[in-house]
């Protein structure tokens, strides 16, 4: 057996009424937050939560994009396909495939950086602990 | 003219095009972040700050509702007017009245408790601390 | 076998890290979107879409409150349990309890009232059509 | 004094509660609404409404992107400061610089498409009628 071209994840959501706007579709913004979910999905999908040190380090995003084809509306069921796009010493880009059907809805990207919050309050980007990567990586193939 | 029952605060405000909902008017949950900003606006307006102490103390709401009798549309403009309709030893019960000119849009009330946070993680229901109502009260009329 | 006491139907949700405050629980005002999704879900277990015939008729919230009991914080895996607790010629009165495993987060009501958009733009109040209620009602056995 | 490099509209606002999340500044999906209201204000300024033919044309959103460089909290004031940096027979790309007081908070841009909608509920990209593009840029140095 060949290996697989991308390792993806599969994230499932339905639109729900609150995320549509006058225009009769989702609005926008939105999008970004199914990219997240998406996201957060992976890491429980790891056996993580991307929340447990928050007292001490977060994921803060750093870039977002996301290039539109075509609308969702309320009720329609789509899917949210994530891969990891590219790993640094302390940021990964996550990759967003949404699909409805056939139909491409469109394709983001989502850059967080790992920090670690100082005494003063403010952040300092940090070195990605050892495993988290690799285990989100497994994640995208089961 | 016979001083006013009440006295009330006045919040001005824009619907915004992601306040809306497929069905063109603003979604009903909106409705209660217009009403919070407003309340939040009455403490700046009484020089204070809700969230200043937010690491021991924190105003969480238990009871909300509202009445809608007309949408507001995508820049509508409208007003909030706020009146502190009852206070307890540690609750504040605060109540809006929505209009766009002459038209009553709808209207509701908030009530939020002073709670301390324990070492444990929990909240306890805490006394209002001296002067603050006082302030608040003092906001309405100015 | 005995009559339950009351029907209700069970939708099940995460919380959302865009659901989320700055006091690190879900905001006050997406309780009321949590109660919207399961009434929704409700009208979609009855084989029917409450959005169908929007272009001319819909269901406008006209009332709606929320108690809070307990917080939900991010992941937080809950319930929303609904009910229909009453029914006039052209409302609904739908009843919503949350928990989190033994937890009651709160409890809520929406009022909707079936509406007739005239050719003016304005709504009208109309009966709600036969047959709506019976399958909603038997959606919440189901 | 020389004539400024660029032209471009300045928007205020002050950062909600409900903007914020979990880790206690705004979420990051927010910065595009605040970058949509930025740019229906420079519309308002220029004496026209973005939704007046909404039955038969709309402006969608095709591409959006923002770079975060430092967080917004609950009150924070900040400035948008918006332009138009690319104009096409039927796009607009916006460019919006956000700051808070001399601490840069991030940037973006948003390209909208301009369309027709078909009678089978498609929608075509379309010309842009004479004089929108104009009257924008002049409500941009008003």
């Amino acid at each position: 057996m060949s290996a697989p071209d991308t390792v993806a994840f599969t994230y499932r959501r339905r639109v729900e009424f609150a995320d549509t706007d006058a225009a009769g579709m989702v609005h926008f913004s939105v999008f970004f937050r199914y990219m997240e979910e998406s996201e957060h999905a992976v890491w429980r999908s790891a056996g993580m939560d991307i929340f447990a040190s928050h007292e001490t380090n977060s994921w803060p995003r750093i870039s977002a994009h996301f290039d539109f084809k075509a609308p969702l509306r309320f009720q329609d069921e789509f899917e949210v396909r994530t891969e990891i796009a590219a790993v640094t010493r302390s940021t990964i880009q996550w990759s967003h495939v949404l699909t409805r059907g056939e139909t491409r809805i469109g394709a983001g990207t989502v850059t967080v950086v790992y920090v670690s919050k100082e005494r003063d309050g403010s952040i300092k980007s940090a070195e990605i602990p050892e495993g988290i990567t690799s285990k989100l990586r497994a994640a995208l193939v089961s």
